[in-house]
């Protein structure tokens, strides 16, 4: 792979650049038991460049030289015109780059996969329950007010069915890339896709948005499970 | 927003202070899966101020200057005659502000709110099992001595049964205010009042008795949806 | 309460001193969820001296000057001979003392007691499954190894059969006293003692061997919980 | 013992030496619950050495002294041929050393055995599902793609089966390893072995392999028993 140079697109001191959020993210994401085995990843848009963790890397390890950046001038912009500006040396890209494009072409800030077990098991159950065409609903949880109604509609309220669409697994991530679109088309208000059998991809105007809807999430899939083994209804 | 200054009441040396106090604990909840997603809150009274955590912001980050302070001059002065004496910049207040007060009037030290699974179950079996109007008891469990008999009654005993009012969640945070007003009048010797699929509101006398209490009703809440996943009784 | 001084004993600058080892071990054991809420306790005998970790302090706070010291002459001597040589001012010394002292008459270097709720669990599945007067039996499970077989014994294998007795609660923590004597005598083997609807007791020879084993046996009461909900037999 | 000298085996500045990348990995594991009290081990083949963490050490606690370091020429190399070229005083040599060895004969470059729970499960789950002779089968999951086909053929696809043999448990230790090599000769292109009733032995061409390859089998496990609770089919 050329050597693209363009290090000081990774190197910072400001602990809030992209390069260096990404590993502490990435870190944090594995101790929640997101991104366990190098599964999962995490992007980060900033002015006209893509921040990419690479494939393969132990998460809680990742490092700022390890980040691969895109250009990407603006999200309107054609994306034949994207073209990477920096591979670090013996590193693959991540398979989710495609997936991760598709967020931000919608205006995302920040874009994150996690192969959760809650999300992957309520990817299950709602296929036992509810056949495969179904999406995850809960409702009359406070969490949900965690999780906005859609872009520029502010938050769910508590009496609100959050809707969350699952499309069906392929054996390559790329391949992913126009289900997800298809269904953020069928789903204009959703910020987050299931996928069943894998994870979800969770995206936001910005980190911390992405992050904190990713947890909201997550906290909502957990206790679904718990509440199936309970016999408690979701809705 | 204005910017009412007073940087100073939230600057100080002593890890003690509630400015310092308050993103230590929230750090901590974080970790204990009490406050995912900006989710809960916690709040200190000390001297004639109310230290309050803002709203919307990752609980594990929070700083001290990030703190709302209201001047609280006594626990029986008029609550009209609260007010801001410090508003962060860019920050809302949390919308558990006027709970948390409904605590200090009780002449509580500090009061914690918690989104925790455990707490939103146990709610969630207590309907199921016993109906609305219910609250939630268990007894004969070792952990209930960690919870106060009421006001000045020391501790409850083994044998005694722990009774944790419920009430139904509000779409408004703010409009649970009257009801857990209520609880507290129904239920005089109670330091905590879980909220029906949403959490719980736990104070004490001081930071130490509030958090302690909080972690053993934690405890007891997974003990007992644990024990019904056992058919193992809670009384 | 008299200030007796002998601050010196709780003064070291080795790790591994027990006024420093027991802070540390406590910061675990809150990690492990096994002294929430100020629950539980530990206490380390070294040369003439009893290290007791005091009543009601948050566990993962406690620091060195908070220990409590007993003059513990010799395993033999009479327990009339022991006495206080150090109280921190403001703190209440640990109502588990004389269950500690049990465990040292029998010649332990360290004694641990956990609120851990699969113990918990387990004393209501046995009791629930065999009885009352039974105690916990598991079999054929590798982490068996790590429990010894008794005093000079060497460790249990594979195929032997693990027994833990279980003991009543009773209201007041010091009375559990006279029944752990019991159950030490009635298992002269026994490096443990459960107590039903509260936690466990386990001591060891020297810390390491309390907290292995107490690790261990924490293992066996988790699985034996996850193995009982997957209708798996313990022996 | 006789003391083999050797200290500068173990001594390196460089963090990712086996004897400093050993003890990180025990305190990752021991977090991770797969060496609870002790159980469990990881050994690491570099050049012509290969280095083993010892017996009954807390696993969180370990030091690069603690190590014990084999002369182990290369794989093909007679197994008589191999000897401690040193061994640290008072320690014990890890009862897994043969079965370590047995994967490094297969050219493994780290091998890591786990008491996870998770593994210990499904070993019981299996039996009680399909009888004493199935290994555990998962397929459909995304997190399989983490495990590879066999040396030299990839990774496996999103539609493969997951096969892992199981063997079952032994008395001894050591006397697994006979059993472990029959594992390995029935299985080529297996990269780990379950032991029923005890856990698992996984190994990889290095040391990022062979962990996020455990991690990525451990999270199957626990999946899979989530998974068996809700009624959900492996395959």
């Amino acid at each position: 792979m050329a050597d693209l140079g363009n290090d000081h697109l990774v190197q910072s001191d400001d602990p809030e650049h992209p390069a260096n959020l990404i590993p502490r993210l990435c870190k944090q994401f594995y101790t929640l038991g997101w991104v366990t085995g190098t599964g999962g990843g995490t992007s980060i848009r900033k002015d006209e460049y893509v921040y990419i963790a690479p494939s393969g890397v132990q998460k809680e390890l990742m490092k700022s030289e390890n980040m691969f950046v895109l250009k990407y001038p603006t999200p309107k912009y054609p994306p034949s015109a994207r073209e990477y500006v920096r591979k670090p040396r013996d590193l693959k890209p991540s398979a989710c780059t495609p997936l991760f494009l598709a967020a931000f072409e919608r205006g995302a800030g920040c874009c994150i996969h996690t192969h959760s077990q809650w999300a992957v098991l309520v990817t299950l159950l709602v296929e036992k329950l509810f056949g495969r065409e179904a999406c995850f609903e809960i409702s009359n949880i406070e969490q949900i007010k965690g999780i906005p109604k859609g872009p520029g509609k502010g938050m769910l309220g508590f009496h609100d069915t959050m809707r969350i669409p699952i499309i069906e697994n392929t054996p390559f991530e790329e391949d992913l890339t126009e289900f997800l679109e298809k269904a953020m088309e069928q789903y204009p208000d959703t910020y987050a896709v299931l996928v069943r059998r894998h994870g979800i991809y969770v995206w936001g105007d910005n980190v911390a948005k992405a992050k904190t809807q990713c947890e909201s999430l997550d906290y909502l899939f957990q206790l679904a499970v718990e509440m199936h083994k309970l016999g408690l209804p979701w809705t």
